[in-house]
């Protein structure tokens, strides 16, 4: 039985639970204190599994609670730029030989409703819907794209919000424009590997203010996800809980002189097929 | 009275301590189960100075056990690149104009004695001796440099150990190059800014097997601590127990065609004055 995972509740207070394949959201609080590293390194989603199917879980009433971020804490978010050919040509950048690889902070990790922060001083704040994977055991120089897509617990939505001047100008590094306060919307579930499907065929909208911006598919990724796991564990160690945002379609506003950046009221909305949705309305800081 | 705070243990197990003028060490676990953001946020370290004051803290016995880092699983670990003339023009880069922000994987935090891993395929592993800040207060766009300077819990003597190529060739965002298991020993203490004295009037040393390799000064830094603290809080969040590398001083294997990078086998030394001494071993990942 597949399983989609999620955190439901106030800001570091979020409560584990499961959301059934009826709707209902089921509590997971009986089975474990949280969903982030030491729960999905210990098991913890083949127990979840087990107690789903065998309807041990209480329902969870979930009506008008906030959804967080469906791991917490993670211990790093890795970021693959460039990653789909059309967004390389966008930015006016080659396809790049091997997979460009930033961090992120990983305390910009929000729900995927939650409002999004307009840095002070920002003139472009810029979307980016990408598939998140997120790790589920230990990966240090793996060996082979199977034992890759093994180390990988599941997937879900991510928004790699990034302000270009930031990024772009103020540093040769692009770290300092990704890792602004909330600029990392996601969930809002974690789809085990089995319910997602292949990784490789998931198409990814995002619009703005209700205008499709961006409209792809992972098929398009110039390193497919397994790829990127093996490639990762090569020079740096995984661990559970850490997640990797794969990279962009084509579509933000940084490609197109036309369309305007993120003001503060602007909303966005992502999804991506499997996955579920997000929608933040952006504030300013 | 100063505080030099200290983890001492296994890998995982360290206990908290306090190191006395005496050169005792003395047992903090009474007051906290670990020397962590939590801690530094909710005025441990006061505690701890209240606590050595009052001669309420036992001993412990110290002896044969290994120093782990001064801060348990910081948040985030931001480098600051190219911060000293002298390594900018090593390097061949100009100064820069404004601070240079990469970031490393937390993880890669070790203790200032543990060994440090050779990565697999590396041909140009380099040290970098830096004085790392560790944050104390939450810090998000700060007004000035005396709120910076207020949000540092201490500083610590942090190697920012770095793979050239993987950080150069292999991707243009350096991260990949910086973030390799082992490649951050942090420690052994974080000592308080009282005890610290000036963080711009501090000595840096470094030696690979025992040939001094580099020998400079904060003093020589192009963007100061307190700017550097003020600048980042301007565009992401700091957090009690994020840590900042403020960047290396000349005398790298890079800037050297004549010097060799590391081997399995070698030692590093580094000191800072008042912060203390890291010895590391290389052995091949």
């Amino acid at each position: 039985m597949p399983v989609k995972l999620l955190r439901v509740g106030a800001p570091g207070e979020e409560r584990p639970a499961v959301l059934a394949g009826d709707g209902r959201v089921l509590d997971l609080s009986g089975l474990t204190g949280d969903i982030d590293g030491a729960f999905l390194a210990s098991g913890g989603v083949e127990r979840a599994r087990e107690a789903l199917e065998r309807r041990e879980l209480p329902e969870l009433d979930a009506s008008g609670l906030r959804v967080g971020a469906p791991v917490a804490r993670p211990g790093k978010v890795v970021c693959i730029g460039l990653n789909y050919r059309d967004h390389a040509a966008e930015t006016g950048a080659e396809p790049p030989k091997r997979p460009v690889v930033f961090m992120k902070d990983p305390h910009c990790v929000v729900g995927p409703d939650d409002t999004v922060l307009v840095p002070r001083g920002s003139t472009r704040t810029d979307w980016e819907v990408e598939l998140a994977v997120v790790i589920g055991r230990k990966a240090r120089y793996l060996e082979s794209e199977d034992d890759a897509l093994a180390a990988i617990a599941g997937y879900a939505v991510s928004h790699d919000v990034s302000e270009r001047e930031f990024q772009l100008d103020f540093s040769p590094q692009w770290d300092l424009g990704k890792s602004c306060e909330t600029f990392n919307p996601l969930g809002p579930w974690l789809v085990t590997p089995d319910e997602a499907g292949d990784p490789q065929d998931l198409r990814l909208t995002l619009a703005v203010n209700g205008e499709r911006r961006q409209d792809g598919t992972t098929a398009d990724m110039i390193f497919p996800v397994a790829e990127l796991v093996l490639y990762l564990s090569r020079f740096m160690v995984l661990y559970p809980g850490d997640v990797i945002n794969t990279g962009t379609p084509a579509g933000v506003s940084l490609g197109k002189p036309d369309v305007p950046f993120l003001r503060a009221g602007d909303t966005v909305e992502l999804e991506i097929s499997g996955l579920g949705r997000q929608r933040q309305t952006l504030a300013q800081a």
